[in-house]
């Protein structure tokens, strides 16, 4: 059994396009926090710690697969589950499903890296084996 | 052969994370300018006109692929080049290419529908299949 | 003495800038979103229904001054005390607090007005009288 | 007579809100991106490379007082007056007014500071005097 956390989001005003409902990029920006969300509620520390310890600055998108099911408005309160359903070397495959209530308004299947920062001074970033320390606080 | 329309971007500051590269999101909102560019390039009037004289409100989207290849970060200038791959009754496939000089960043297709407004008080849309008026202009 | 509200708001990894501080727009959309849980812990139902009712769309800004006395990053969870310092025909001030712990932030007042949808089939919006449902709600 | 620059956006379908208008928090995303471009256009690097070169990180905002006078919706193309009024020791007033063709749509007076990374782990920033080589460029 993979652990799944539960990040809850209240869907604004100003997350709504002309159309009424979410303007999607709104709804990669709330998985994005959820991702985030997992390995903080498994007790990994934020980025910015794991920079200085193992020099992890964040798991990068490398592939995502999303499909929008039903809409949402401003009001309604999203719960996220997420869990990770796949571990590999240096990636790993999270799943989220969006809900309203019992409805499945959204589902992605997400394909992320750890990675640390490029060598040189170059904005970039390259991708790393996953710690140890890391996955094992997660499973 | 069919028509590619391509929506230009600069990165900016604020579009970066603080890993010093485009938070992913963004690539998002900016395909999904690009979508609507390609109508509005093929001459389709704005979602608001198209609301009054067809019921159509917008394409939204219903499911998505998206891989990212490159970082990018602020102060690049991004291409990003769209084409409809394939069109169905309701629904159309589209496919972007996001390009930094000659770098593919990113590449995403997408499945989309014509939607009008829901019938009734609340807020929601429904799928209507497409209008010939413009699938003849986008071919 | 007037009434408060608090709306409160996790910093994500997604609101902060290579800086890695919040990108300070985001202010400003997490003030639009305390200003209209001011009115909804008051008890006003949200703007789809009012705009049926009472034809009130929202309460759109006018005019803002905000300072920035302390920065914020991600994992930070802000607490945003709101409320209404003077109600005039159309407009009103809001005050709001943005409150790291016992730290502050960063504070903004703003002037907003009660908005109906512009006459005609342009977009736009025109400032109304406030409505005394919705006045006598909030004191 | 100080030098003017010129950022130019065009309003996107996902940059209004369920009212069909510009969700204004967007205008501060543009508005930062103006203060950006004033800099950019002045003959400034970017700031990875200030970072590296002076120390200076970006140039946050600690005071903005905006009006908002008339309202954009999607399609419309917003050019946006970028000036700097006053330079101070570690600080200086930018002006920005947002024009749709004639029309003054909002204005916007900002103090920012030149800001160095926090000595020290913790994310945060110090205010620095501006460098002579910036301010040089910039008059």
């Amino acid at each position: 059994m993979s652990r799944v956390s539960v990040y809850r989001v209240t869907v604004e005003f100003g997350d709504c396009d002309p159309a009424q409902i979410v303007y999607f990029p709104n709804f990669f920006r709330w998985i994005d926090a959820a991702s985030r969300y997992f390995f903080t509620d498994c007790g990994v520390p934020q980025w910015r710690e794991t920079a200085q310890t193992l020099g992890v600055i964040g798991t990068p998108l490398v592939d995502v697969h999303a499909r929008f099911i039903k809409t949402a408005s401003y009001g309604d309160r999203l719960a996220l589950h997420t869990s990770v359903s796949e571990w590999r070397r240096s990636s790993f495959v999270m799943q989220h499903h969006v809900m309203l209530g019992t409805d499945l308004l959204m589902e992605a299947t997400e394909t992320r890296v750890f990675a640390a920062r490029a060598e040189g001074d170059a904005p970039g970033i390259r991708a790393v084996p996953i710690p140890g320390e890391i996955r094992m606080l997660c499973e």
